[in-house]
């Protein structure tokens, strides 16, 4: 039996002792982890240091490297970050729907956790922490899928954490790591119907995509935002370049960032140029329609690829439109259905967008770069679902269980 | 571009217009479909003749045609269903949570369309207009792909319909039938990411697999049920036997009946002779574990082949056991987590057997065949949800709605 099948059975073989579990037990198990990776940081340090060791022999850039390096610090924040898990409401076990049939059954429906969660991610060790946590929390097996680049990291961090499981009531096999660094462990995994309940991706476009294209198991797509700002004739000029701004520069790199800035021609003809100066003293290179050409000279011309790109970088798109249709024609088209966002004082345009637009978060006047689980205060994120089925949008806790009935009867057959 | 493509590209055209409806204008829309059905009945039974012949041409099975075929009583059951839908609330529209953040955002859940749905479907024309209804009903547009053994009536039934939608608010794009009876034309929709939001099948076991798959678009996974009925050591004998017996019998085809009958064997010892005879005189064939044939001469011997089959037939598997445990882990082993039921005067064991199966629907002292929407009084039914994501158990028409966010600030900006 290979490594991923044989972790994800026995992760599976765990799920029934997990269900049964009080919330103070899988709470004490999360403390007791959390304890534990403060009280082994050095030799998860250790772990890490070969992680960082190997990328620098093999070339990796200072940034991912940084994204992979662990101190101190860093882990007592990520042990924190385990403790903060503890706080949160357990969303399993709760009677959702209460259904007396005229036959006298008694249908409940009631939260459970999903079963086995495969998470597949990149390079942050932080990840490894968080997912068992969230997974753990809601009654949940996990099979973890990090990213080669911290492997050595991710290994020792689960040692530490299984070790804590040990002590505590739940079955250890419920937290699992794959080690075959091998893409073929990735594809195995995507195929593993009957033995996970569902696949989460953490990371970049490439990596989701390989997993929504080749999954057969289910999947919770999160990740890509092209996300929209749009600014409608009546905005006020002061809050719309502040949200304008905070959406572009505040965090270029996350997928509720702005790539594409859509601004009514009046609006524009009054302040654009000084709204475009406030972006490029901040180093942002602004790529816009024909008429934002004629406003803005230093601009380059946009393309039609180009507002199709998330670029997650300081590079911005603007179009001038006549009016909130277009801005809508023009969002429907490029939009990924992740976070837009119109700044108006109109409150009919406000109804009508936040009515019309198609996305997992829908602002008016306020930065997209609210859409978040901990901005929603739900506590905690697995991630921001960019699919309809099952979750939407910041998911908390709650995303991560399922339902079942319970029928309760006195010898009811059917007729 | 290809016949598929341009009919979802038709109907996510629509979704705009759908979103926006009233309740009402929905349900008017319904009730014109449903008069057309009757109205144009004579149309419709002409084109299903031509599907008919030309079924009996090529060989197609008594059982199949019968399930093709048409007339006017079971048109008016068809419209019928339609009425029944009107009178069901509408599930779109709701704020389902509502957060209030310090920083002063107004965050608002709201349930709305999934958008577009992709159903891939077998031979009964009835699951085009049930179908057609259903998601209409739930602001959603939807792409049909129907068996090809009823493309004439399909294709006469979803001209009246489109002929009906083009005198009520409803865009007529918002309901498209695929006609290319090809292979193709299913591996097309299969991959629409993009275009739809959802594929549903609903079908035999081999359709569903395809779907399963070769799917890159979310789907529902509907059908396959490998039922249980353990009957505990303390079952009351006519209870146990009425149970059993309806779980089996009353409808052995479809995926809520029991295939598997797990007893207790202090229970075996004084009843399984009576209970295997009444079987056996409704002429079920049955497969018995060793202890079996030993008190039923006349079964023969089960393999582990068959405790994984799904008969849909007049075959039961009969297997001993000492305890529930056992039965626990046969479950867990053999079931597909559809409904399984415990038969027990046991309040303990009732409550273990509850909480440990891991099923879309436990029953206590009741019949798995209650496993259906219309029985749990959700007044109608998309299908039966065996998957974990999304919705689990019968999908009423909330399973066809999902979520987005709305926020409302005043300038609030991400620090």
């Amino acid at each position: 039996m290979s490594e991923v099948r044989e972790k994800a059975t026995l992760a599976g073989q765990a799920t029934t002792q997990l269900g049964k579990l009080r919330t103070a037990q899988k709470n004490e198990a999360l403390l007791l982890m959390a304890d534990a990776l403060v009280k082994e940081s050095e030799a998860i340090i250790a772990a890490n240091a070969e992680d960082l060791a190997r990328g620098r022999d093999n070339g990796t850039s200072e940034s991912l490297l940084d994204r992979i390096a662990l101190n101190p610090d860093r882990i007592a924040g990520i042990a924190e970050g385990l403790r903060q898990i503890v706080e949160l409401p357990d969303p399993v076990g709760h009677v959702l729907e209460s259904i007396d049939r005229p036959n006298g059954l008694h249908i409940e429906k009631i939260s459970v956790p999903l079963g086995v969660i495969g998470i597949i991610y990149e390079a942050r060790p932080n990840v490894t922490v968080d997912a068992a946590g969230l997974c753990l929390k809601t009654g949940n097996a996990v099979v973890l899928r990090g990213g080669s680049a911290a492997l050595a990291s991710n290994s020792k961090i689960v040692e530490v954490l299984r070790e804590a499981l040990s002590r505590s009531a739940l079955p250890v096999e419920a937290l699992q790591l794959v080690e075959d660094p091998s893409r073929a462990s990735v594809d195995e995994m995507l195929k593993l119907n009957g033995l996970l309940d569902v696949v989460i991706p953490r990371g970049g476009a490439s990596l989701i995509r390989n997993v929504v294209e080749n999954a057969t198991v289910p999947v919770i797509e999160t990740g890509a935002g092209i996300c929209h700002t749009f600014i409608d004739e009546s905005a006020q000029e002061t809050m719309a370049a502040a949200i304008a701004f905070n959406a572009k520069v505040q965090r270029p790199s996350v997928c509720n960032s702005m790539e594409t800035l859509l601004v009514h021609e009046r609006f524009a003809a009054s302040h654009l140029a000084d709204l475009a100066a406030k972006f490029q003293e901040a180093n942002v290179e602004l790529r816009g329609c024909e008429r934002t050409l004629e406003l803005i000279p230093t601009a380059t011309a946009a393309t039609n690829e180009d507002y199709a790109t998330e670029y997650n970088d300081y590079i911005l798109n603007v179009r001038i439109v006549r009016n909130i249709e277009e801005a809508l024609q023009h969002i429907h088209t490029y939009g990924t259905k992740h976070s837009e966002c119109i700044v108006t004082e109109n409150a009919e345009h406000a109804s009508q967008f936040l009515q019309e637009v198609d996305a997992a978060a829908v602002y008016h006047n306020a930065s997209t770069r609210f859409t978040d689980g901990f901005e929603f205060g739900f506590g905690a994120e697995i991630g921001i679902s960019t699919q309809k089925l099952h979750a939407r949008g910041p998911m908390g806790l709650p995303a991560l269980t399922s339902t079942k009935y319970r029928i309760v009867g006195s010898g009811q057959i059917r007729g």
